[in-house]
């Protein structure tokens, strides 16, 4: 058993803040770091440990693994855009920082960090358009994000290797859904959506063919909790998609969301970006087989979801 | 074609110094950068440019790369074994720094950096004996040295995938042979001789099954020539082993030894690092197919040569 009592690294960005909700209906006891809560209106919620504070600016972690079972990793000091502007950033910060973090973990006796890492990015650009596999596909990411994603998940695997710990890597797919900051300039269906019924137009890189999964973060957050439980074994190297295996274009998108909500997107489209991918869709059997985890909510319905709220 | 210009950077060393008289036979005009260029015995070739600095201190390499056609990258600020002592020493120093340099080149003219890997590290440990293929086989180093020679060969292809650069990795196997210090602790048939021409003991972790492909440094650098040449193109992903396809043990180099100086080995075993893969032996079909590269020394005459010497 690993205990219930879980550090939630980045716990109140969009993904941090699903997972505590769920976190908390299952009983779990969650503590949630993270820089400026309140201006990122974190609903503080009853029964949840708040500490604020920055990741990067840390020397040690030791205070913060004090009486933690496991720590779950949701932290990136750069996106796969700003990543090519300052591209020492993620070597500097997010792999020397994830080392210490694995480090003091040691030492506070928790074997358990899981990383999520960025199915999007890490596979990087491919010739034939074929659904991704995590032990089979090679992975060169086109943009440092991904490169760094994927240094930090070797990192992480090495400590599973040398000091039996139990780390697991969740390359997760591209999220959408509730919470979901549209001001940044990630999440394609959340900052659509948003700008359909604003009445402001959408920017589209190049005749919007580009091809994702995209994941309701609910389902993202089910993926998560499975990989809590998951028993770690010699034969499987623990590293999941979390996707759905399915592959919508930019203008797949557009056209569901244009469904759902009754109203004509106008788009406008701009030049085609070097660090954006072509086709980008993640096998779902592995995480299906081995942690019983299945992504269930269909891009429409979860587009219908966001709509309804 | 690439041009004749050459900048050897770390061709002080080991590599370096063979192949910079294997370049100068070939017409090349070669600049070799190193630190303490005079205290690494560096037998001062005419028709070789010499500049001595360390590459981790220059803020920019501009200056370096003035005049010249490509550039081969020998360097690295740490071993497997001290990476594990110097955690951050590789991300901070090494990566960073061949962004930089790969930067440089760009702005500089120059599209091709060839980048020298570790195919005794970047593959990792492995359940089953089976030789290793580039585009097949997952790479999970166990030490930071092959992380960081790893996050380096994707910086490298992502540079080629953005930027149009011709760049190429090569993961070079365990290199022996001529000028190879014995005062390191790497390199383990050149360290062997020198113990058992010496009549001290031999050093062995473990029991000595871990198997090694082995490869004459004179091969090393015909594999570093082919690869100059060699035209890149789309379908085929520029990373190649460098070496010989056949496994020894450390008690097989050791046997081999004892019968090219008709000496007896002592041995002394000590435990088993943690840092050390059980087998690691490189196919070298696709390096054949592509690059036209074949090694041709056999371990014994490898060291027949290296004993006469």
């Amino acid at each position: 058993m690993v205990g219930n009592r879980c550090l939630l690294l980045g716990g109140g960005g969009f993904i941090g803040q699903n997972l505590t909700e769920l976190l908390l209906d299952f009983g779990y006891s969650v503590t949630v770091f993270d820089r400026n809560l309140e201006s990122k209106c974190v609903p503080l919620l009853k029964k949840v440990a708040y500490i604020e504070g920055d990741f990067f600016q840390q020397e040690h972690y030791a205070e913060l693994l004090r009486n933690q079972d496991f720590v779950i990793h949701l932290i990136s000091s750069v996106g796969p855009s700003s990543s090519m502007n300052f591209a020492n950033k993620p070597y500097e910060q997010d792999v020397l920082k994830s080392i210490q973090l694995l480090d003091d973990c040691r030492k506070a006796g928790i074997n358990r960090v899981i990383f999520l890492s960025s199915g999007g990015t890490v596979y990087g650009q491919r010739i034939e358009q074929s659904i991704l596999k995590e032990d089979v596909d090679i992975t060169n990411p086109i943009n440092h994000y991904g490169i760094m994603k994927l240094t930090i998940e070797k990192i992480v695997l090495m400590y599973n290797e040398l000091y039996n710990m139990e780390n697991i890597v969740l390359r997760v797919a591209n999220p959408y859904g509730k919470g979901q900051n549209t001001n940044k300039k990630i999440g394609a269906v959340s900052i659509f959506l948003d700008n359909i019924l604003n009445n402001r137009p959408i920017n589209l890189y190049g005749v919007g063919d580009t091809v994702r999964d995209y994941i309701d973060v609910s389902d993202v957050c089910e993926g998560i909790r499975a990989a809590i439980n998951y028993q770690i074994n010699d034969v499987i190297v623990p590293i999941f998609n979390i996707g759905t295996g399915k592959g919508y274009s930019l203008v797949d998108v557009i056209r569901l969301i244009e469904e759902v909500t009754q109203k004509k997107a106008s788009i406008v489209f701009e030049e085609k970006r070097a660090i954006d991918v072509m086709y980008n869709v993640l096998d779902p059997l592995k995480s299906e087989k081995q942690l019983g985890f299945k992504a269930n909510t269909l891009l429409s319905e979860g587009i219908r979801k966001l709509y309804a709220n």
